[in-house]
């Protein structure tokens, strides 16, 4: 009998990575494509799923059964990724549909954050769980909320976009949606790189240190050496990040809140203060009920799975 | 053939309502109970179906099928009232159980502000929609949250405290649950009169006005008849509502919000401003796609018709 496969791709301004994963969560293998080469959209999709079907044809006794895609304003009723600005394709694009064309096989597609709150849950710690949070801390702060055993989607698509809840009005901080005190401004790698600039700064030490060289791992590495600002920059964003947290679980009361991402891998540095805010601003109702975990996706291999998990969770359904 | 009705029963601090209600929402009759008289629970539960169970049988042809419940802290998951600080019966007090003890019937129970949003799910404005927001503006600020058709629980029933997400870390407003800088400190009877008592005292206008007048009655008179301060504080109530409604959208992602109670009956008043601040500080992905409307519920039968919907809906699933 044919083993069943399907495609997991991810799509990110630099590197589209795509992946072939069996049911269990497995990758059988995996790939990468130059995102910007492809100007057109179409054509984009079409050379992704020749390259994928043909890499399916080499596993022995495979069928290839599906593509799922996660990608940055990926919307997961429409199929489309709309006004995405690190996307070489501007306005709204028929990206499923590309995909459709290309292989005649069912496609599904959301943003990167939702489908990895999927991979969480098929193959990951929330196997067991129907209300769980999945935060990405990169970048930006992205969000994957479920709810009830099914992804939060909202009328529109949009839905659990946390990073950008205004945590703070009067903020000076200017997100990239135009706005200014989202919540990605302070709890992020970006977030906390302006949060140790600026208690340098406050300590007059700005200029003792390149900010060519300020990433989060550098603060990391700082803040593991006892670097007192790149503590306090650890400490604060834990605590807008717990408060937030806090918040959200009012409205949602999951069981777990998985943290992902570059910033999520810096252990008690970020855990700790996190946690220590997260139980302090907790209305009484929920204290001691909700567990905030780094998620059990590795770091490389989340995208992937993340996005093919989306379809497998589909075609599932389907067979129901 | 007898005609299916269900009891729809509201349980508050002072008063207990119940009527009972017909399929299409209408309420044949209802009565008032005076709750602090019965410090059993056990008691209360059975007086009260007792008479709802004699004016059943006054009804002609009428068939009472169960009970729906709505109340402070009431669990749907476990048919529990978990302490409740304005009712006679403290600890967890399993009343869903009394109720089926003492009738013999299918009875569902939830707080208060999830049986509104399902009375207007069922019988208001809502009917049409898979995703919306009930929020009542009383005493305190109450929330029942619609996603994809359904009743947002969390794992443990009780998600949906809007009114309990704190929007000012540096408040001094002391909240009932014990924290200060929770929505409903802001946003609602209590919250306005903060405002109004504060703007007043900056201008050294406290001493004109006896503080035991000042509700938001008198505050919405105020303001109509011009009192700066009175519309000082609709503006701000409602500059703070609506920034915590475009954050709560940011997770959701719902198509209408339903504001009710009392401060939603001022109209313009409240909602210019919330509309204002919502539209300002939404994400540019939801900005025109999300209404504020009155609840097209009436005030005096909200609490009854929310309470009697719950059991409508649990019926008609069992019977699916």
């Amino acid at each position: 009998m044919l083993r069943k496969i399907v495609a997991g791709v991810d799509i990110g301004g630099t590197n589209t990575k795509y992946g072939l994963v069996d049911e269990y969560g497995k990758i059988l293998t995996r790939g990468t494509v130059h995102t910007p080469q492809y100007t057109d959209a179409a054509e984009f999709a079409n050379v992704v799923s020749n390259i994928i079907i043909k890499e399916a044809e080499k596993i022995p006794d495979a069928d290839l059964h599906g593509f799922g895609i996660g990608a940055p304003n990926g919307n997961y009723f429409t199929g489309t990724i709309e006004l995405a600005p690190n996307l070489p394709w501007k306005s709204v694009i028929p990206l499923a549909k590309y995909f459709i064309d290309a292989s005649g096989l069912p496609v599904v597609l959301t943003n990167d954050a939702k489908a990895a709150a999927m991979g969480e849950m098929l193959f990951g710690g929330a196997k067991q769980l129907k209300h769980f949070f999945f935060i990405t801390l990169g970048t930006g702060l992205g969000s994957g909320i479920v709810s009830d055993g099914k992804i939060v989607y909202g009328h529109d698509g949009f839905a659990g976009e946390m990073g950008h809840m205004i945590v703070k009005e009067e903020s000076n901080r200017l997100c990239g949606c135009g706005r200014h005190g989202c919540l990605e401004t302070y709890c992020s790698a970006t977030g906390i790189r302006k949060s140790y600039m600026k208690f340098l700064a406050e300590k007059d030490k700005r200029a003792s240190i390149d900010p060519e060289r300020i990433d989060s791992a550098f603060i990391y590495k700082q803040a593991m050496k006892g670097d007192e600002e790149a503590l306090k920059a650890f400490e604060y964003t834990g605590h807008i990040l717990g408060l937030a947290l806090a918040n959200a679980v009012t409205l949602f009361s999951p069981e777990v809140i998985f943290l992902f991402g570059g910033l999520a891998q810096s252990g008690d540095l970020i855990f700790n203060p996190t946690k220590k805010s997260f139980e302090e601003n907790l209305l009484k109702i929920y204290k001691g009920k909700t567990k905030i975990l780094p998620s059990s996706l590795n770091e490389g291999d989340a995208a992937i799975l993340g996005s093919a998990s989306l379809i497998w969770h589909d075609l599932k359904k389907i067979n129901q």
